[in-house]
C-alpha cells in the first residue's frame, strides 16, 4: 500500500491550501500540463475529453435554437479592432500583436483575436442587406488570446478554448430575446449537465462587456466561497452596427441598423467543475460530463476467469449506453482505486473471485464512497440508476453548499465582516451609484457579481455603502 | 424564370475557365466569404457544416485506433522552433511572428504554429519516462498559419483548419506501422466518405516534410486534371527525439530514443470535393458528407394541404435517419431548384397538388438529374436507397475519370507532350536522382506526386529524363 498512499498524499488538502489543492488536482488528475509558452497550458486527454463532452452538449442545444457554426479568421487588423471605441479600450491592452509575416514586416499589424465582435461586424456589414437576411445566428468554436499577467490553469490563461456566438437581428426586442435565451440556455446547461447551481442576473455598468449595452451573467459559487463567472450573454443594441455601418432595408424599404448580441462559454467551466465538486481525493465528475462513467476494476485479476468476467460486465454496461472502461493494468487494486478517485470517475465496479462465485459485484460511488452490492445480471441497470442518483445528489449538495454560503447584510460593518469571515456570496442593497460600487471593491476586494433576475424582497431601503435610498439587490463576492 | 436564370448564369462554366468556376462555386454555394484579413477566409455555415461532418467521421475513425485528443498552445517560442534544423528551415520563412503582448515587447518572439511537431516534442520530453508510457497517440483539431503569398479558398490560405496527429513509439517498427495505418485510414476515408479515389504512395526525398525520414501521401485527381495532395503521414524516425532529447527507459532499464510520426488532413479536402464532383450548376456533394441530403421542395405550396403533406414527408425521412430539410420560402420552385443544385444537395424531392392526389412524389438526383417517381409511403426507403446509389456512382465516375486521365510515358518527348496536351497524372520511370526530378519540374512545372505502393509493372528500364537505369515508377502531375 506504500505506493497507493503516496499517490493520495501527494494532494494538498482543500482546508490547508485551496489554491494548492486546485493546482495539485489539475496536475495529478492529468487534466493539463504546463508548456514552454508562459501562461499557456497543454490540455491533456483527460482534460480535453471533458471539453469535448461540454462542446457536444452545448452545440446540440445551440443548434436546437437555430444557431449555425462558422469560422472567422484568428487575426484582426488593428484598424478593425479600433472601430468601436469602448471595445478597443477594453481589449487593446491585453492582445498579442503579429508584426511580421514570414521574413517581412506587415504593413498593418494584426492582433490575435481576444474575441471576435469586430470580425463578425465586418462580415455582417457585407452579408446583411435586407430584412430577409435576418436574423443571423452564428457561433464559432475556437481559441482566443488575452495577454494576462497572472495565469491559472483553466481559470485564466493567455490562450483558452471557447465558443462565441454572434447574432444579428432586425429589432431591439429580437436582440434582447436572444440575449436572455442564451443566458438561460447556459444556466440550464450548468445546472442539468455540470450539476453546478448558478445565479442568473445582470452585470452593473461597471462590470459589463466592453462595447455592450447590457451584459447578463451566470455566477457559480466554488467550494472555497469564491464566485466564478461561468458564462455571459451581451446585448449590443445598435452600437456596433453604427460603428461598422451595418444596415438593412426593412419591409418599407427604409434603411435600419441591425441589433446584435454575443455570448460565450469557455474551458473555464472545467475549473468550475473541479472547484465545485472536487474533494481531498481529487476530481469528482458529474456523470453527465464524465468521459468515463464507470471503471471496472478486477480484484486478483490473475486468477482464472476474473478478467473474462470483468470484460463481460464491461461489455454489458457499454451495451446499456454507459461510458465504461476496465483497468486491467499490472497495478495493485489499491493503486487503481486511488487513480479512479483522483480522476473523478463517478462509479468504480469491483469484481473478484469471491464475487464471481457469489454472482455479484460491488459498485462504489465516487462522491459519497457508498457501496452497493448487486448481482452481475443487474449490474448495468444498477449502474445506470446510480449515475442518475449521483448526478442529482451532486447538484443538491452543491446547491445546499451555495445556499449555506449566502450572507444577507444591511450595514457596511456587516458587509465588511461577511467579506472577512463568511466566505460566499453577500447580498446587499445598492443605490445604483458607481462610486459606491468602486468604494466597496477598494475597501473589501469584493466585486458586484450581478443584479439577480426576478423579484427579491428588499433587505432594507438604503444602500449598504452610502445609506442613500436603494432599490437594487446585488450579489457581491470575491471572484476568480 | 428570370431570376432563376440569373442565378444559374452567374457561374462561369468549367470548360471556359476552371479557376473562375471554382471561385464562383465557393462563393455562390455560400461556402466561404473573403475577409478584411488578406489571405484569410470566413467559412460560412454551408462550408463549415461540411467540415463538421469530416471532423466527426475522421475523429470516430481515429478514436477506433486508440487516438486521444489534446490541445497544445498556438504559439511556439522561436528557440523551440529552431531545435530541429530541417524543420525550422522548412517553416521559418512562412510563419507569422508575435512580437508584442499587450503594450510590451516580448523577450522572445513567438510564431503562430504552422504545425506543432516542436510543441509535441517539448511535451513528450517531459511526459515520456518509461516504456510503460508508450505509445502516445495524440491528435488535435485546430487552426494553423502559413504566410502564403498566393492564396485560394480552401486550397491555400494563410490560416486553415486541420487535425494534426502526433505519436510517440518505442521502436522504429511501431512508428512505421502507425505511419502507414493513418495513411490508409485517410485513403479509406476519402474513398468511402468523400467518394474521391486516391493514389497511395511515398513522397520522394525532395517532396517530403521538413524533418521527416519518410512522407507518405494520398493524391487525388481534380476534374481539370491537376493533382491535389489530400493527406500526408510522416515517419520521423528518432530525428526529432535526438534534437529534443526525448528518451525513455526500456524493459532492460536502458535509455532509448522514442520514434515519432505525424499526420494531417485539412479544410483543403473541401476544395477537393468541389473540384472532383462539381459541375456547371454548382456543387455536387457525396451523400455521406452532405449536411443536407434531401431537400423537400413543395410545388404550388399555397394550395391547401401541400405544405402539410410536404412536412409529413420531411418528418418521415428524418425518422428514417436522413438529413432532410424543406424549402418553404416564398421563392419560386425554379429558383429553389437552382439553389438546391448550386448547394450540391444530393436529392430534391418535389411534391405538388397533383402528386398528392396521386399519392406520389418525384425524387431528382443532383448528380445525374435522373428522376424517380414513388408513392409517398415508399419515399423514405427510396430516398435512402438512392443516397447509397449516388454515393457509389459518384465514386465510380470519379475513378473512371481519374483512370482515363493517366498517361504512361517512356520518353522525355512523350512526357512533355503529355504535360502539354493530356491533363492528368503521368506515370514514368525514374532513376532516383534528385537532379532528374528537379529538371522535370523546371522544364514542365510537373512535380513528382508519389512512388505508388505495391508492385507495378515497369514501363521501361530507363529513366524518362536521363535514360540511366531506372526501377522506380512515379506519378507526376501539375498540382494545387
Amino acid at each position: 500500500m506504500g505506493k497507493d498512499k503516496k499517490l493520495v498524499e501527494a494532494i494538498t488538502s482543500m482546508e490547508t491550501d485551496f489554491a494548492q489543492w486546485y493546482t495539485d488536482v489539475v496536475k495529478k488528475a492529468e487534466l493539463i500540463d504546463y508548456s514552454s509558452v508562459k501562461g499557456c497550458m497543454v490540455i491533456k486527454p483527460a482534460g480535453y475529453a471533458i471539453w469535448e463532452n461540454i462542446q457536444q452538449e452545448l452545440d446540440k442545444r445551440f443548434k436546437e435554437t437555430g444557431v449555425e457554426n462558422v469560422y472567422m479568421p484568428m487575426f484582426i487588423p488593428e484598424s478593425l479592432l479600433q472601430k468601436e471605441k469602448d471595445h478597443v479600450e477594453g481589449f487593446a491592452p491585453e492582445v498579442a500583436w503579429v508584426t511580421h509575416g514570414g521574413l517581412n514586416p506587415l504593413q498593418e499589424r494584426l492582433c490575435v483575436r481576444p474575441t471576435s465582435e469586430t470580425l463578425f461586424c465586418d462580415f455582417y456589414a457585407n452579408d446583411v442587406q435586407s430584412y430577409r437576411d435576418l436574423p443571423k445566428c452564428y457561433n464559432q468554436w475556437c481559441s482566443v488570446v488575452r495577454w494576462e499577467k497572472e495565469t491559472r490553469p483553466f481559470l485564466r490563461s493567455r490562450e483558452f478554448l471557447w465558443q462565441e456566438g454572434h447574432t444579428a437581428h432586425a429589432t431591439a426586442e429580437d436582440a434582447q430575446e436572444r440575449t436572455l435565451q442564451m443566458l438561460h440556455l447556459y444556466a440550464d446547461f450548468c445546472e442539468e449537465v455540470l450539476a453546478i447551481p448558478v445565479i442568473r442576473g445582470q452585470k452593473t455598468d461597471k462590470e459589463k462587456f466592453a462595447g455592450a449595452e447590457a451584459t447578463y451573467t451566470i455566477e457559480a459559487l466554488m467550494h472555497d466561497g469564491k464566485a466564478l463567472q461561468s458564462g455571459t450573454s451581451h446585448n449590443f443594441g445598435d452600437g456596433f452596427a453604427k460603428a461598422f455601418h451595418i444596415q438593412y432595408t426593412d419591409k418599407e424599404n427604409k434603411l435600419q441598423y441591425i441589433h446584435q448580441t454575443s455570448w460565450g462559454m469557455s474551458t473555464r467551466l472545467i475549473g468550475g467543475i473541479i472547484m465545485v465538486h472536487g474533494d481531498d481525493s481529487g476530481l469528482v465528475l458529474p456523470p453527465r460530463i464524465a468521459p468515463t462513467q464507470v471503471m471496472v476494476i478486477p480484484i486478483q485479476q490473475h486468477k482464472e476467469g476474473v478478467l473474462d468476467k470483468a470484460a463481460e460486465i464491461r461489455d454489458a454496461l457499454k451495451q446499456a449506453g454507459i461510458r465504461v472502461k476496465m483497468d486491467d493494468s499490472e497495478k495493485s487494486p489499491g493503486w487503481k482505486f486511488a487513480e479512479q478517485e483522483m480522476r473523478g470517475i463517478p462509479i468504480r465496479l469491483e469484481l473478484g473471485p469471491k464475487d464471481i462465485e457469489a454472482k455479484k459485484c460491488v459498485l462504489v460511488r465516487r462522491d459519497t464512497r457508498e457501496k452497493t452490492e448487486c448481482t452481475l445480471e443487474e449490474a448495468a441497470a444498477v449502474a445506470a440508476g446510480l449515475l442518475d442518483t449521483i448526478q442529482k445528489d451532486m447538484f443538491a449538495r452543491a446547491k445546499a453548499h451555495r445556499d449555506a454560503h449566502i450572507s444577507d447584510v444591511k450595514t457596511y460593518e456587516e458587509f465588511k465582516d461577511a467579506v472577512e469571515h463568511k466566505p460566499g456570496f453577500i447580498r446587499a442593497m445598492w443605490c445604483g451609484d458607481a462610486a459606491c460600487e468602486a468604494k466597496i471593491k477598494e475597501d473589501t476586494t469584493a466585486t458586484s457579481r450581478c443584479i439577480p433576475f426576478g423579484d427579491h424582497e428588499a433587505l432594507s431601503d438604503e444602500c449598504v455603502c452610502c445609506k442613500k435610498p436603494a432599490h437594487k439587490l446585488i450579489y457581491w463576492g470575491k471572484a476568480y
